[in-house]
């Protein structure tokens, strides 16, 4: 089962950190701190979900430590690191105000850097300098936010039940004024969710527009990019608006489009409510719409002023919709991170369950994958590019099947696939591993073969895509679980073969 | 008449600078430094262009020194700058080659810097420290670049006779990798300039892919983008393929949107041929199409890598485009710099005849003042909004008259009249200078009436505009000739009677 674990380190008390959480987050309690590695991986395997804490000193021994990271989200109740602060600020004569100010800001920056590396792992808290209600609080932030540290262009990701209320209330503090709000959705997802966001809005002073698109990719176009730009036209809409996309992919990409190019440009906000836009297309600022020569064809970098996720609309979410949105999750497992792919492993029933503390979970790691891979690489110079893992041949599918057989999640499983066999025949990845992924999409219920076709008609859609650098496709991937590299002189035949060995009988 | 002055100080050889500078620009000669300041007027009403050097002295009166500026362009040479960073250097026992490189480059920062401020105005090349050659290439350069400084999408504007040519060699020079050129034009403007442009990039050793859009302000629409998106993804054309846009602002605007939006955004530069996209939107990154609800609402900001722009294009465009260009430059001497907007009370006849000096010099110190006001508000947060100067009311009057009536700088012209009296009946602008922009558009043939029409439709036509904020429609209200400030409290009565005032008979 998903359990958040608190490891305690010597000088911290961790039971009481997590007496408290449990209470918070409205979950059962367990004291394990006196349980060995082999307690700790039977209690692991209990079915019910749980605030845990346990010996840190079990974490120095990596299988221990892999373990507790496939249990779900993972803390690490630490003393002292703010005791060398203090002192020095007790040597200097710091007025009484900055002893507790400066380490807490250090330790927020200390923490900030350590969460930059990928994968991006656990975290640690001071539980001696802190309060136990002040540790339980920074564990909730880190487990409801996720900060994207692009300068100027810095938002927060808020992962919580019921967060859709705080959208208004975050636009009315905004820096910036703001004169009006547009709510772009779609009629099924407005029914579910629309009036608690417009009353937020409305509540918070802000006048509030709302525009429906009709669903489906097709419609993710120029020509509604232009019926959108005449409806904020006649609304009189201007440059102090904001947009607000409440919705899946089609709909956060069509409406960041409009919010990009609207007027040079207006800012917008990310509701993202398929677990596909929760974890992929709202992080990041690619928005855009499909040209009909080529998907994504048309777009721009335009990153949101925030995100917001509530986990609860993936309860009303239709199956087909779930697995494709676990797709790109198993990728962030595959690219950036090993331990992540076995919590994926070890929780495909609770997932397809919808287990609360599971969904969080694997919405705010890859939230966290992606956040980090995007801070390093804003504009897909090299980086990024590893978070196409899978759709370079994803595409193409699309595009084969005019858009109408996979969803999109599908079709990146199927290309996960694909590139792992190019992978393991170019002697990047072993076969271990290869097995491994396509027995995971399988139990999650997703397609590991291509359609039938012609291989050369497949690569030959692949040339067309956006990723092509200088007419050669540009394939991810992966090397191991968990790390992946850009390869652009993958041999035809190489790329004939895997894809032969991936079509469907 | 125009002429380029050299003011040479003490300990300057000005006449040895201004003969070498005479010959490379294959201009008359002439040396004046014994006149006096009465000499130095009788001087510059002379009918023939020429490289004069005056005695800087001159220059300490103030009325010598509007007269200079309004001659044209105006270099003073100068001693001396240069010694304490040669005595400094000494000093410290810098090695030799850096004596050199230090003080040249120090001075580059400093002369830049003092060319930020608006207005341009002139510059200074130190004479001593430069051999004659040195300073002559200083000036040159200076005559035929403007720096836009942007940090990381900093970029230069070329203005010199052929340099069409450079286009070529200068993609093959960018830092990226380029894979094909796309040159979009209008096919009349190809016929004069494609194919000298094209054999430039060609013989630079890239392919260049010619795409022909239908001239008109209608075709700068979605559904012409759309088109030329398709074109793009039919050739196959990448990420690292650069747009070029050869033509007038029609052409730059649509391509230089395309190029903001294909493929999530890839390089572009500008070649424009009418004086209005050179002295305007082909600087500061600009870019968009119409909607039908309303001109210029669906864009992105987009800096050119480089503006590459040949006055002698001038030489074939139809008088009403030129005459519609300098509505644009007429408005640079009203927001910022008087001076300049007497250099062009000077040289009506002179620009109409399209005298070589002239014209350059009104693209150059336009070019400046337009870079200075982007560098410092990239986004139109605020201080670029006075480069709307007389704009509020042209979108009306456009929109009015279906774009059919009036060339956007006629429309302009009667704009900035309509702004001007505003400006008076608010008490911010005395008569005489509403008479002198009145007049001088007049001069250059502009209109400088309104359509007849009711005010209250051209009042309700000028709140769609996007320089509205929050409903509230903003002016550019001129102070003197020389400085304008944004107004966004302008009482209806006051537009109303200012757009009666104005009507036609």
């Amino acid at each position: 089962m998903t359990h958040l674990l608190l490891a305690g380190f010597p000088g911290t008390d961790a039971p009481a950190v997590g007496r408290m959480l449990a209470a918070r987050l409205r979950l059962p309690f367990l004291d394990a701190m006196t349980l060995d590695a082999e307690g700790m991986a039977a209690l692991i395997a209990d079915e019910t979900s749980a605030v845990v804490t346990v010996d840190g000193a079990l974490l120095t021994a990596p299988d221990t430590l892999e373990l507790a990271r496939r249990a779900g989200p993972l803390v690490r109740l630490i003393a002292g690191a703010m005791t060398p602060s203090r002192r020095a600020g007790a040597r200097t004569g710091t007025r009484p105000e900055q002893k507790v100010a400066e380490p807490l800001a250090k330790m927020r920056e200390m923490l900030e850097s350590r969460q930059s590396a990928i994968p991006p792992g656990d975290i640690e808290v001071d539980a001696m300098t802190l309060e136990p209600v002040e540790a339980v609080e920074q564990v909730l932030d880190w487990l409801n936010q996720v900060r994207v540290h692009l300068g100027e262009r810095a938002y927060d990701i808020r992962i919580a039940d019921g967060c859709h209320a705080d959208v208004g209330p975050f636009l009315a503090r905004l820096p910036e004024r703001v004169s009006s709000v547009v709510l772009i959705s779609h009629r099924s997802v407005y029914r579910h969710y629309g009036d608690a966001v417009r009353a937020g809005i409305e509540a918070a002073g802000l006048p509030c527009h709302a525009l429906s698109v009709p669903a489906g990719e097709r419609y993710k176009s120029l020509q509604t990019a232009g019926r959108l730009y005449g409806d904020l036209i006649q609304r009189k809409v201007d440059r102090q608006a904001v947009i607000v996309a409440l919705g899946g992919g089609v709909i956060g990409d069509l409406a960041g489009f409009v919010a990009a190019t609207y007027e040079r440009g207006i800012r917008f906000v990310q509701v993202p409510t398929t677990l596909l836009a929760q974890v992929d297309s709202s992080v990041g600022g690619k928005v855009g719409v499909n040209h009909p020569l080529g998907k994504n064809m048309i777009g721009a970098f335009l990153q949101p002023r925030g995100v917001f996720i509530d986990p609860r609309t993936l309860d009303t979410l239709a199956v087909r919709e779930l697995r494709s949105g676990i797709a790109e999750v198993v990728k962030y497992g595959v690219i950036a991170d090993g331990d992540f792919f076995g919590f994926l492993e070890s929780h495909v029933d609770h997932l397809l369950r919808r287990e609360p503390l599971a969904i969080t979970h694997i919405i705010r790691r890859s939230c966290q994958i992606k956040a980090r891979v995007v801070e390093q690489d804003e504009r897909e110079a090299n980086l990024r590019a590893i978070l196409n893992y899978g759709h370079t041949t994803a595409h193409a599918v699309e595009t084969y099947t005019a858009y109408e057989r996979y969803t999109h999640g599908e079709a990146v499983a199927v290309g996960m696939v694909v590139a792992a066999r190019i992978a393991h025949a170019l002697g990047l990845l072993k076969a271990e591993p290869v097995h491994r992924i396509t027995r995971l999409l399988e139990r999650f219920g997703l397609p590991t073969h291509l359609p039938k076709a012609d291989p050369g008609v497949l690569m030959s859609l692949m040339d067309t895509d956006k990723k092509a650098v200088a007419g050669q496709v540009r394939f991810v991937l992966p090397t191991r679980i968990g790390e992946a590299q850009l390869v652009d002189t993958v041999p035809n035949d190489v790329l004939r073969r895997a894809i032969k060995e991936s079509l469907e009988l």
